[in-house]
């Protein structure tokens, strides 16, 4: 193991072996493997968004089998999906990519103002499944929050003390926020203090727009000029908001845009300390050639092959 | 075995051995076993919609032992249905036909706009009796879903762990949800999927309409041009949608109707790769002679020699 | 151990000796150890109130363990905070200072009329982080506050059973109060009475004003002329209000403010009979060496040395 | 993940995806990652035999520390220790090694003539310290069995339900046994079909001599000539007695022998189809840069490279 | 904290914050503070060797509060005794001395020749009494050392999850041990590397003798000339054998002696590298002021300030 990597275990003393091990199991794998970037490969846009949605645009994806080689063939660092996408090939590719166990999930069937997922699969389904990880997505700004949190809590304390790292999902959404203001910089450091704070190991959040939603923030961030204006510096304020760079963030690609628009935010990431992306869409809705190639090109800008 | 149930078992790796048996003790049952098609017998109506608009077509049907019987003489994969009515006859049909303990119910006393079923029996019961499954069904569009999904992982994961295959029963409904919305193609594979990732080792589904409710999902459908013209195309959409024919989807009849279009929609689901019918007052509301006939064409179409 | 620190443990005579072991080991830590006076060093603004307001002012803060290192350095008698604030150093500076675990947490994400905190960790989280004692928040007068208190019970029961102290923070707030009234003499009293009663070992409220808000009270305050004009007074009455001074009770700071102000509130909360203040932001939104010479000038106060 | 480590793991079906993974986590690690051979050190010789037997020749070995780096440098398939000695070195090691924890542990201040080990950590400890597997040591011939194989059905139930590997140690000993009956063939065979049979994942036994100790099974290789006078044939039949190939047999080095020896040991097993070695003394008990020698040679007979 | 406590904590980085707060909570007590050597006042001899044997040489003894005052007094670095000691003290002395819970013991009413201990109490009683250790007795040598060994297993798992350091008595004893073999060096140091392998966090040990007990074990110390002529030569055996200097290792005084023996005693553990006594008859079988005396002439030697 490389001294990058003991550094960012390091940060993570009060974990057991146990924990330290999974996440040095996500650091060291593929093609980022020792280079304390990560690129994780999260398929579970079928439970949020519906199979049409997600998989039409490259009908190969229907089949869950897909995305484990996918994973595999980009070297991503890690497979991240719900209990069943990952039933279906945990066994065929075991020990092959490490995997995350997404453990709760939200549907469009229902889309309430104040979501809140449901818990879907649990720690004893991650240790037999083979995985490093449990991740939860928590919706800070949501009515419901209080019950995501210590849904979280409950969970967090027993994946620890099986060893497995908890990934955690902060999207902001609720009645109170406005849909600008989900990305707002203000409000996804926040989302971003609130998953290091509940003991999350790794974070992960959307970019950051220049907006500063809440009225009490836009106050600070005048007075003491905090800079916001490149992507670049979001993301650092990012980092820095999540114990100062104590704790691995990665940032979510959103919805399919165009590669340029993609890569240079990649750039931003990787010039802002960020560690890496988490990229669904982007990754899987396109032939799997592009995939690669597309995915190779990301894991270039983080390792420095690509400019 | 032959090939095609172990193909189909294939799909089931991560379970364990336990769950495969039961798998396979339902697949090789009956007048389809051994096709990789199933028609089960399912008799919960009772519960669902009180007696007399359940049995009063035919009334030998208010004896729970006439429903074994049936599922035995038409040679069904399996029966499914409450505590009550497998306890009524579990003993005296011990090893005569698969049984699927339907683990919540519902009932419309009081008929909710977004209705959750109670969980009225349990995995102990499921062993208890000797069945090869439990049941459970899922209202995804409900604002109740969250818990309904929650409650489905807790059985799941102990069902699984004793060996005991999970069949769910995903049947779109809600305050959100127009009556047409309930049977829509986009919601009903989407339902399938949430089946398929809750851990579902059998899914339930309505058969779909053409029509496609969500906004975000009429964008999809229509420019990727995904076919859903035919009953077939739709069959074929809801197998890819889960799990790309991974998973065993069997569809409902739902209320009664004329035979023929009954028999249209089982050379459709055929067709379109469904793994078979769930077919309840279709089959007990009529005389017990008229049920096999029917059961007996339906499954000739199955297996090919009925046209 | 000298003879104050024994007055104030006897105190406590029904707790267990491990939760007066904990009581102890913060009464006699740090500058002000053996004083029976104490200074807390809380930092959970990042989670309550975000991490730009919180750290901004001083961007070292933004560091989980800038705050463990200045508790340290300033001699606190404790540092409390949420989980993943001690996550990040329990194990670095294990020893170093009396940790106190903050298990529920509140942020303004969705800023509620009739709060409630998340509750974000438990008793075994504090015991494998070596805290001695957990911290919550309660506020009276939201209509949550019943289950509010009924969280409190339950986690004070399995703390005080594993011989931790418990610390609440009582704050009044929600849609029955005005805002003047949520530090009204009468209202801060009760809030500390209420937090007594509920077996707080310790109790934070918030300096009082003059204000009597509640119409009841208002005729009790005239007709047995209780002193509450000057801060000293009212300190005095929440101390009274609190089981009669057999309750260690400490006061926030709040918001920063100008330093010659706190001092005197300080002077106030020591001549009134008070056991200390927890500081925070005043604490570390400063620079550090500004933090140290303000804390010391604190504890000065309260030992003597500063008049 | 190659073929030849599929077909290993398609031996472990009845495993769930978390023991396949963890089997593969071995077998894709080291110098013979994918090789389908493994070499594994084992250091419980400070508990089994005393520290001085153990370490005197090469007093590095006293420092725990020493034997990871040293399975590390050589880069063996995994490291084998009791609970102390892996909570010495887990977290710095996270993630280098795969790691065994020793559960059972046996020591000769007291050595009873029908010998049993003590149960000295537990499946928690192996989660807790990340480690892939649990390994036991069973006594065939000792009076004392029964109790060991029940401990030992209750360890492997709860690991494999939590995804780990079970490795059993089977060394045939007890008052029934003459001392060359322990290594007699017919017992050795017996030793690794008993430990098949309790669900071992790997077994260990010692290489077997070419005698036959039991009266009952002298005739039955007698009479059908059962070939035992090559070490190579002996293993072999070790093999065909472990589910005819379908589980991992690995052969462990003894005493400290002449390093000739030990390597025709090795191409014998080799030969056989044995799976490898686990070699512990003969490792430890020599300098570092000679153990990475001979341990490189090892490897290289198991590879190819040497002959 | 000091560097060389820093140091001695970082032995235990698979130990939670918690055991190692507790851990750092002994180290810094009491007048060798922050040295990294350790005196602690044991006083279980009430139960082990009856009252009168125990305490009628200083009856001052027989009050239990005299030791809480005494190890106060003497500024040891922690107090051990069984429950009913603690209870009779801990909530009057709470704070003032780290307390060591011995949770088992044995009496002479019936002196086996293979003894096992009761377990006498638990970690919940070491909670609720604000200990910061459980303290364990092991007799490798008995036959009954399996169950001691599970035993200790179970309070070992359960006291670090909550904290607890754990400190190991580790006496050989037992028929097979000759009364001379007790204390062998090959003995004591073998029975040291037991109880580090069973996850102590300190090791309490007789001074050994120069005598080698075990036939395999002489041909060791011969071959391999293991110093063992001085009494520190053979500390630093058993300071090297318990984790090579990576674990805590006192050495009891055992019956009272002439002082001067015991001074050169403790000037050999300090000189051999051992971390300190543990000193009960020795201490509290005199009057107070020579126990003080006696306990700060060794406390001298350990600091250096008494040759």
């Amino acid at each position: 193991m490389n001294d990058r990597i003991r550094e960012i275990l390091s940060w993570y003393s009060s974990e057991n072996p146990g924990v330290r091990t999974n996440l040095a199991r996500m650091l060291n794998h593929g093609r980022l493997g020792g280079t304390g970037k990560m690129v994780i490969l999260p398929v579970d846009q079928g439970f949020e968004h519906g199979p049409a949605r997600s998989f039409a645009p490259n009908p190969a994806g229907y089949d869950p089998l897909y995305h484990f080689q996918l994973a595999v063939d980009a070297g991503c660092n890690a497979y991240a999906a719900p209990l069943g996408s990952l039933e279906a090939g945990a066994a065929e590719f075991a020990g092959d990519v490490p995997l995350i166990l997404k453990v709760n999930n939200h549907d469009v069937l229902n889309d309430e103002h104040d979501p809140i997922s449901a818990v879907t699969s649990s720690v004893e389904d991650a240790l037999r499944l083979g995985c490093v990880a449990i991740g939860f997505t928590i919706y800070p700004g949501s009515s419901e929050r209080t019950h995501m949190y210590e849904q979280l809590r409950e969970l967090t304390l027993k994946a620890k003390s099986a060893g497995l790292a908890t990934v955690v999902w902060s999207y902001p959404r609720g009645s109170s926020l406005s849909k600008e203001g989900e990305t707002a910089v203000d409000v996804v450091t926040y989302a971003a203090q609130i998953a290091a704070q509940l003991g999350a190991d790794i974070i992960k959040v959307k970019l950051p727009s220049a907006k500063v939603e809440l009225a009490e923030a836009q106050k600070v961030y005048q007075k003491y000029e905090i800079p916001v204006s490149t992507l670049a510096d979001r993301v650092s304020h990012v980092i820095q908001s999540s114990f100062n760079g104590r704790r691995i963030v990665i940032f979510s690609g959103g919805a399919a845009a165009a590669d340029d628009q993609v890569f240079d935010e990649v750039r931003a990431i990787r010039d802002g300390g960020g560690f890496g992306s988490i990229m669904g869409r982007n990754s899987f809705q396109r032939k799997k050639e592009d995939a690669l190639k597309f995915l190779g090109t990301i894991m270039g800008i983080y390792e420095g092959s690509v400019k």
